[in-house]
């Protein structure tokens, strides 16, 4: 039977397979990391591709096939590529007795077709939907302790859906009311890929919107709250920094509230939560206080009708938006405390 | 008589002076320009204070007292001023027989209990209030080639009004629903005084929302839209960048529309406007477009429904959203047009 | 006869190519431009492939060859091109009877080897070096005024050239000592191809030398400085910032001297130079002063012994150090004023 | 008997402080932590002031004066005071019997008048330089390790040092030729009080030299190397960006050596000194293979003469610099790994 603690990571050279490897490398409860990648270039340890990790971080390097990770004594395999290749790779590795946690798109979704409508994309492991368990250890904890395929939420989603569910859950949202979520992420979020919009030069110095009506993260931002399509509008931008979504988001009560009644409300729904923080009321969180962190900070403000609030929810989109997330569903698949390794 | 291409500049030491000083002398209808600063420091041109203006732009600087600036020949002044002191210059100004190009808050609002409740002073020039022309040339420009008094519009407010002003003119959007204006700007915006938060190693990679609910900019945007307090929500972001707000808006339209129909609105309204940009349907302007301009850009993208629109305005906020729409507003109290100088 | 008012530019998808764009479509001599890019993907116009043009600066757009900038009317060419393509353009060019301004390094060595040797490509346009004058306008403007090609020298080369120039004239460098040119430029200077260390994610926060001992700039220096290959080290880094050179040159003088005799040095070299700034003795310019100016401004700092030299020069890589230049060399060839339309 | 174990950490409130309290907290051999500012607004715990600690790091807060610490239980004192506060409480703690760090200039120079001299000001503290020891882990190592008073280097030395110890040990650098150390750093080395030339908008896009011939770590690095005083040009510049050091160094070599003898002679210099990293020849760190680490990673180019080298030395300002090499020292103290807490 295969040991959970040897870990296996697929897609080490982007920006998300890199943080993994800076988490699991310090992780206590970590026995042996093995790092994944699609073009090896002779390297054999992960300090000969990045130097960043010489002298303290020479884990082995492999060519990623699925075989191999089949054949390496792992028990857990991070998949930090996209999800054409998860949704291939994912169910060789379950067959062969690995846990998996995905963190690209593939299986979010517990209908086959929204992968499809949104991902253009036929989802040819529609048989293992049934078997993942939505990733976010703040909302289905238990099921994640037992899951044998996690699949890690989107970075944008992450942000919102923590922010809008104790709302949702409770009721507290006006019936049909719209609900404006207005996110800004910094250019990691983007990935490694060479891009026109990623160019230092264009970048520097400018912001924008982009994928306005459009962005993937829609359908697991409805899933997740049970907002309606029609009551929700999720629109993101690109922040000339690394690291960092900061989401704000609109939303109108259905009763008049007071900051300490919302306030009390996000507090219990997060109580025994560790990796969201809940702000007082009428403070608000910046990027700089996640940066680097597993952390969601929520935060919001109430105008004076106690109706209409405006929620900002931050954290690192490499962090709790991504490698930081996923090594907490590990810490739950280990029986760990879901910290583990993330302060 | 006064001439008033003979140019005076109250507060030269602040962003949105030195932005001024830069477009004037390069500007063909002005005759001169001088300068007034608080602190002279001893300097008596703007070179030596300012070594960026070195051998071109060698401007006389004085001592800034209402004083000196009735005695010397200008006929127009802008008072790149804090409120309370534009509040004390403009009227002695005027009756020293000057056109006055305010640039602060002081004379923006058609009410004195209105500026006070925002501004938390007196409003000590409520008999002045009635001369003020709401300086946007694109609303008023008829109205401002006559004035005496030009209240030069806030950059929040300049990105926020002409977005919205066209749809709420027209009756387009849908009555009581909410309105979000999710703004960001970049910290050239928050001055020059020293502050934690614009301290480089705290704005750097960082990015959050303040006064929420609390700006400024708020009764400005509701005054000259006509949406009601209890319907908008405004909210304002510091971007670490220098130069640039985009304000991301978020409305419901009444009846459905198409894209066409929105983009021919706004075609119409801003005909002859050679200052505001319309985009094509689908199409959204980016703070790179505007940087160093005096436009505004605005593009939209509407939701399948035709009713959920999302409209982004950029400017650059010490550009159309301060100096160079008060250099519009001088090219039109000078029967000039509106562009010149600032392209 | 081609009327040199008429102005053509290679090239103008690039950084350069678009710089030249903002400052020829402003500039009171140029009676019309025209923008010759290998795709123009359908445009007619600038403002359609780069929308900060709009409403101001709709030039024509043409595809790029020879042959149709031949048959135009125009009797200036800019060739914001690759050198390998300026190349083969300025031949074919010059027979046409226009002027040319090249902005590549392919016609800056007087010897074909030296540009074989440090671009490893044939130098096919030999028989034209003898025809081409370096076109640093401070130290060769007669010779520009009658040139008909023009090769605009490279932008750390300006840096360095300029700084150094008065002091081995005056032969005050020590001999046979070392001097040292660290050179830092911002991101635009690397041009807009796509490159890892581009991409925005990698730049950001981050700092690096490159191309140490081996840079194509090193061949201008020695030549326009008759500093001795073995006695300078030239090295060069990426800043975290779009626009600007900043080179700090470490030299030791043969013979003590005061701040005084050689702020009188540089100053006297450059009287009548505008677009040099001499800054007095101890104070150091920054990039802030330079920034989107056609400014070179040069400073340095004295040691007690008198001996030992820091010298500071700042400039715009897309200004002075690439389109301003260009344009600088321009009005020479059209008996202008140097810096019109540069302020 | 004082356990060292416990620590108790001086001036939490600059970048240093933060940078200590970041370690501090998460390092396993660390009792207990506490932190003393000199205004905690009613503050107890550090998550109450810096948001950030909150829910992982909720450390004491105390008010700042040396009977407070005296009378805790820390045996261990990190100063991140200025030097004169630091002067000050170094000797009073010393005498309670505490060990101290001091990440201030007070004790790094063996000669009162050197500190005279550069800091301007009294060496109150004359007769207890004797007892401080210069904290270079990678110099010092032994002496640190039962040192009651290490005197944590600056961070610009660090860097230097690091970088010309192996070839001035050896005796490799040619005798009296000049020794260049231009020097870059991201902000947070500049500290946290407020200042001009550190407002986001002055620093944002550029980059200037300071400190030109007066930088205060000069002695050090004239202590630490035996380079001459007329030997060395030191110069020191501020980058746009938050964390690291790039220093590049001009050395010429007294006999030419080939690269691999270069590179043979630091890593037997650093064998067994895990926190510096030296590069194959030729290849060059950047910052961003050191920040948030406590590394030093020094590179070489040399050029074909084999005696003209260029040298690149690349740490965190904060980690190697600043909080990480105190804690590293302290690691020392304590008879641990040196590395203990610091990957």
């Amino acid at each position: 039977m295969r040991d959970a603690r040897h870990v296996a990571v697929a897609g080490v050279s982007g920006y998300t397979g890199l943080e993994l490897a800076r988490i699991l490398l310090r992780h206590p409860a970590v026995k042996s990391a093995t790092f994944y990648v699609r073009e090896t270039g002779g390297a054999h340890c992960l300090g000969e591709l990045f130097p960043q990790f010489r002298g303290w971080g020479e884990a082995p390097v492999r060519a990623l096939n699925a075989e191999t990770i089949a054949a390496s004594p792992a028990g857990t395999v991070f998949l930090a590529t996209p999800h054409e290749v998860s949704a291939e790779l994912a169910p060789e590795l379950l067959d062969a007795g690995l846990r998996v946690v995905d963190l690209s798109g593939a299986f979010r979704f517990s209908a086959p077709e929204t992968f499809t409508r949104w991902y253009k994309l036929p989802a040819p492991h529609a048989d293992r939907l049934g078997e993942a368990v939505y990733g976010s250890p703040e909302l289905y904890g238990e099921k994640i302790r037992s899951a044998r395929l996690v699949a890690n939420p989107g970075c944008y989603a992450t942000s919102v859906v923590l922010a809008l569910r104790p709302l949702s859950e409770a009721g507290w949202i006006a019936e049909g009311s719209r609900v404006v979520a207005d996110c800004k992420s910094g250019a990691s979020g983007a990935g490694k890929e060479l891009r026109r919009d990623l160019h230092f030069a264009e970048l520097d110095e400018n912001f924008k919107a982009y994928s306005v009506f459009a962005h993937r993260h829609t359908p697991e931002i409805l899933e997740q709250t049970g907002i309606g399509a029609e009551q929700l509008v999720f629109t993101t931008h690109l922040l000339p920094l690394a690291r960092g979504i900061l989401s704000t988001l609109y939303v109108t009560l259905g009763e008049p509230h007071t900051p300490e009644q919302l306030e009390a409300l996000y507090r219990k729904f997060y109580a025994g939560k560790p990796m969201v923080r809940i702000w007082p009321a009428g403070k608000l969180p910046e990027l700089q206080h996640v940066a680097h962190s597993n952390f969601c900070d929520i935060g919001f403000a109430l105008d004076g009708d106690g109706r209409r609030m405006v929620i900002v929810s931050c954290l690192d989109n490499l962090g709790k938006g991504a490698a930081g997330q996923a090594v907490q569903n590990f810490n739950l698949l280990l029986g760990l405390e879901e910290q583990t390794g993330l302060q």
